[in-house]
This record gives C-alpha cells, sequence and structure tokens, in this order.
C-alpha cells in the first residue's frame, strides 16, 4: 500500500516527555509561516527572550532557545564554555550526568566524577571534597532533575560550593524549568538547559538556554575555537540580538519558536508559583492513588520530583505488556524505565498541560484496571 | 502593553528560504503529539526514510533527518567523517563553501580551498589540481546548489574527481533538493545534507541527510572519537534504526517530522521530474517578466538555478526600501544578496510549494509597481 498521510490518534502523554500539548500551543504552531529575518519574526523572537527569562527567573541577557533538542542544548553549554585540558566536576546520578561526562570528554576536558546512587540526589559534601582534591577545577556540572530517576538536586547549595571554589556551573534544567522553583539569579547559576517538550509543554526541538555574565566573559576570553559551528554562541549572539542588525546564523525554526512563545504566554498567564504549586497538588493526588495500589517510589520524599514520578514495577507484572494495554487499550503513554531502571520501573510524567486532575484520575484508573486483568 | 498571542500575517515566502508552506503540511505539523518512542511515530519515521531515499534518489540505509537546521546537517557530515589532521579539500564559490571551510578547521583538520568567483559555478579543473597538488586529501566538499548566488556546480562531474583520487565527497544539497535533478546513487556521492525549508517547503528545523556505505566505513573505521555527541550519527542510527529495539538519543521533533513526512509524501505523488519541471517553467517566466524589467542575472544561463534567481539591483535603487514595500504592502518577501553581494543583488526564491503561476504574476507586477513609485 502506498504511503498515506500520517494520522495519529489522540494520546495522553504522561512519561518523561514530550508531554501533553495543549490545542493552545498546537494552533499556534500551524499559524502561516514568516521569513526568519522578517521584522515580525524579531519582534517575536525577543518576546520570546523575555519569557524565558520570566521562567528561569533571569535578568540574563544571554536568554535564547537552542534551535535544537535539550541534547544540543546541552553540548551548546560544555562546549561554548570548556577549553581542552579544563578539569570539569561532573555529578552523575542517573543517565543525564553520564551524559555530561561525555560531552566533556568529547571537548578534549577532563571529567572528575561524583557519584551518586540512581534515584538519589547529588550529595554536596561530595562534591565539597571533589573541589578539595582539585582545586583547578573551572566547572561544576549537575543535573537539577535527574529525568532517569526523577531526584531533585540542591542547585542552590551545589552552585554555592562552586560559587566558592571559583568555579562556573553547567545545570541541566530539562525537566525542572516550569515544573519545581528554579531561580538563575538568585541561585547564580551560570550556564542552564532545558527542553521544549517537558513542563512548558511545547513540542520537542527547541531547547532553551541562559547563559550569566560571567559565562560570557568565559567564552569571551576562550584562547581556542569553539569546536562546534552550529552551536556557537559567540555567533548565535548576533542573531538573537535585538539591537538593531541582526546577522544571519542559521534560519530559525520559526513555527517551533510559534508554539514556544505561545506556551511561554500561558506559563506566563497561569503564573510560575502556580505553575509549581499545580505541579506539587496533582504529585500529591497520584502519589496517594499510587501508594493504594501499592507502589513504591524510587526516590525518598523530600527529593521526589512532583512532575516524574518513578515507581517499581510489582513483583510479576509484565513491564512491557502493561504499558502496551495502557496505550493501546487507553491511548495513555507513560515512561519505561532508562538505564538502571530498565525493566525495574516505570516513569509517569505530570508535565506541564499533562498535571491535569482528569489525566491523574484516568492514569490511576487504567493502571488498577490493566494490572487487575 | 503585556505580550500577546503572535499572530502573523500571511506572507508570500520568495525569498532564499524558508519557502511558503502548503496549508496541508502546517494542517499535519499540529496534529495531536505522540511520543517520540510510540510503534506509531516509529512506523512514521520508517516512511520517512523511505521517502527521503525517494528524494535523494538513493538506496542508502543511513537516509534520515537530522533534528536540527541544515546548518547542523552540514556539520553532522563534516565531524562524522573527518579526523584531526585529515586534509580535506573544500570549493568555495560563495557563503556556504566558506561555512564548509569552517566546519573543516574547527573539526582539526586542515581545508585546502578551490575558489571560483561568487554567482560562478565550481570549475572541475581546479579541482583536479588541486587533488594533483595534495595526493593525500581524504575528502572533496562542494556545495550543489549555492544559496548565496544562484549557482548550481555539476556534482556529477566532481564526484569522479573525487572517486578518481580515492576520496569521499561532502555535498551541499540544501537548495537543490527536489528543485533540480540530484542523483545521490547514480552520481555515487558518499555524505549529502539537505534544509526541510527549501524545495521542499516543509517548515524548517529538519536536516535531511544521507550517507552512502563508504561513509558509513568511514565512521567505523575512525581511530579518534566523534566531537559532538549530538551529531555522532552512529548513535544517531541507533535511533532511527527500524529493526528490533530502538535505542534512545534524543527525543525528535516530533511535529516537525510529521510535516516533513508531508511533504516528502507530496513530493512523491507530484513525482520528482514533475517538480523539477514545475520549478524550470515557473523560472522561464520569472526569468521572461525580469528581463522586461530590465535585470540582469548574477549567474551565466548554463549554470543557474530555477529556484533561485539572483539578479543586481538597478543602479539608483534603494535595496531595503523596495524589500520593505514589497513585505508591506504586498505581504511579499524577496531575499537581500548575502555575503559579497550584500546591497547588490536580491534572491528570488521559487522554492518547491512557492514555485506557482501566481506567485511568479505577483512578484511580477509588484516589483513592477514598487520600481515604478
Amino acid at each position: 500500500m502506498p504511503i498515506q498521510s500520517f494520522l495519529p490518534p489522540h494520546r495522553i502523554l504522561m512519561g518523561p516527555g514530550p508531554s501533553d500539548v495543549s490545542p493552545q500551543v498546537l494552533q499556534a504552531l500551524s499559524r502561516p509561516i514568516v521569513g526568519h529575518l522578517d521584522p515580525l519574526f524579531i519582534g517575536m523572537m525577543d518576546e520570546v527572550k523575555q519569557l524565558l527569562k520570566y521562567a528561569f527567573q533571569t535578568e540574563n541577557d544571554f536568554t535564547i532557545a537552542v534551535s535544537a533538542p535539550g541534547s544540543a542544548g546541552m553540548e551548546a553549554c560544555f562546549v561554548n564554555l570548556i577549553e581542552p585540558g579544563d578539569k570539569v566536576i561532573v555529578c552523575r546520578n542517573g543517565v543525564f550526568g553520564d551524559r555530561m561526562r561525555e560531552n566533556v570528554i568529547r571537548a578534549g576536558a577532563e571529567a572528575i566524577m561524583v557519584d551518586d546512587e540512581w534515584g538519589s540526589p547529588v550529595t554536596p559534601s561530595k562534591v565539597k571534597e571533589a573541589f578539595e582534591a582539585h582545586p583547578d577545577v573551572k566547572i561544576l556540572a549537575f543535573v537539577h532533575a535527574e529525568t532517569s530517576t526523577g531526584a531533585l538536586s540542591d542547585a542552590q547549595a551545589l552552585s554555592r560550593i562552586a560559587i566558592d571554589n571559583n568555579a562556573l556551573t553547567i545545570v541541566d534544567a530539562v525537566t525542572s524549568l516550569g515544573g519545581v522553583p528554579l531561580k538563575v539569579d538568585e541561585w547564580q547559576l551560570d550556564a542552564v538547559y532545558s527542553g521544549s517538550q517537558k513542563c512548558l509543554s511545547c513540542v520537542p526541538g527547541l531547547s532553551p538556554v541562559t547563559f550569566s555574565s560571567k559565562a560570557i566573559e568565559k567564552i569571551q576570553s576562550r584562547k581556542t575555537p569553539i569546536q562546534s559551528w552550529f552551536l556557537d554562541q559567540s555567533l548565535v549572539l548576533g542573531y538573537w540580538s535585538g539591537e538593531g542588525k541582526r546577522s544571519y546564523h542559521h534560519t530559525a525554526p520559526v513555527n517551533s519558536l510559534y508554539a514556544l512563545h505561545e506556551s511561554l504566554l500561558m506559563l506566563k498567564q497561569e503564573g510560575l508559583a502556580n505553575a509549581w504549586e499545580r505541579h506539587a497538588e496533582m504529585h500529591q493526588k497520584l502519589k496517594q492513588g499510587l501508594e493504594k495500589l501499592g507502589f513504591e517510589f524510587v526516590v525518598e520524599e523530600q527529593s521526589r520530583l512532583p512532575q516524574l514520578n518513578a515507581v517499581y514495577i510489582p513483583e510479576g507484572v509484565d513491564d512491557a505488556k502493561v504499558r502496551t494495554t495502557l496505550l493501546e487499550e487507553y491511548n495513555l503513554e507513560i515512561g519505561a524505565g532508562l538505564g538502571a531502571l530498565a525493566g525495574k520501573a516505570w516513569r509517569i510524567g505530570l508535565m506541564g498541560y499533562a498535571a491535569r486532575n482528569e489525566n491523574v484520575s484516568l492514569c490511576l484508573r487504567a493502571l488498577e484496571e490493566t494490572l487487575q486483568q
């Protein structure tokens, strides 16, 4: 049969992302395309910057969306701030800490690993010890909200340690932005990246990033060129700069940026604190329901992310079969375990537009029915 | 005033890209999102691969869309195929040859430049001479269709020279794919990248690429790691592979891929040869009209791209003012000159869905009216 237009069903996305996208954002996505150098579009990009500053709680001038997924936002932070031979402390308590390590090594730098158990937050005292053992470290990299386990680390405490040791911070906020407090300026974080498809509930493909003035100084005082042309933020800055002439770097993903603009506007209209509260409330309801069904959480209560609930798969339950039933019979997606938790845990996301009362109720009921089969 | 939803006007995009996107593709873009590991989505990705093979005229297994704009597709080709210390011949006859050089240098390799005038195609005899002077060159890189000038180079002849010298080819087909004949297998090209937003008339943000088996062998026999994690095609392959288990690499831009699927399907339904013919016909009509208005083309007739018409700005005409009038009073975008042609030429695109009779008529009439003002 010849290939036909792809007509997807209406899924409910409660995995680790992408999350549900609201009809309002999908509508924005499909508005007529304009040129990427059109003055109207440039005006919209300036608004995206303003809205991102609000979401990140920062006044950083360099606050933009990288024209690629979160993995590219991660790489943008590492290749711009790291020079070959630099030492970087990398905290690893899940899949994404390990990916940070890959980035450090491929940029020709040395990664000093600080390991914590999967499901635990990063232990600040271990980071302190690593700095004591390696006083010439220039950067501390850690994941704020580990998407592979659902653990939240204390970004403010970790940042304080880096500052005390004259190091910059690179922070993975892919899953935290919009879902739990993230205060870039108050916590003095230096390079922070996120993804459009988690608690912002935009389509995947964009990576919001923000760089502090200290991070920009570091980039401007590099002795070696940035190894990536596409991710060279000194060039990208000329493209996103609102001042007068805009220099062409690459073609922005115009329609995806319409969607990001709309999703950030929805966040602004709801209010960040209200969004955090909504995620927390929905988590409480989900948690109580899951515990009644006998589930155990991977992460201790005090470090648990409301927007990503990792629970152990009950003994004797067929992982893939349950997820397939939920998908095929309820149009409900929950996430499989990743890395060390593959086959052992499920990840139930309550991200952005997905963190709604009706979703939690459906998820609990569908799990109950499916596990009884 | 608080920020509002962005409601763009309906522009007609006849610049160097992004090009007009059909309502059918915009509709596909805004279909409900599904998970990026959903079996239905994986099936759609397999169809995108099949459709891309048709567009590229190749049987290469490794034919996918990089989850980022054409600049990233370019970088993916260079950082995967080049190792530090390699020698690469780079043909430069416009902006994008120079960008290739940047990529070569940042990958730690040596770029041997073969220069031609802006507006001229690459001269094969110069490439031959470069190989004679540097017999240890491993890669020949050139732009098939220079978006900055509108010049078409003879990819088949250049590929033959590379083969005779045991070198692989990296080919920029950003503007050529779908607009003029491009025959990856017949011409034995090795690594070819394109963009979604030119003659495919999809939204910007994706970069179709195809790698020959020789290119894959080169990647697999590397002695050094690929410097980019995000663009490491040996990892991406595991994500796009249709065989059984799909390994997570990054989150695919789900909705943009819906749009690419639809735009490739439209190309398949029209037929490649018919699409090439349509671009050629619209170019003839535009050319005759422009010549009547007294315009001169930058590129000689035999090397002229039908889909990108660079013409000199007539003496005494205010470049920016005319383009602003076209945009504001006709909702018509034509392109400014780029690089050496900035302020000297306009670039009128007839790409994909924009290559329609009504667009050509409007463009000619609007130019005539505006120049008479």
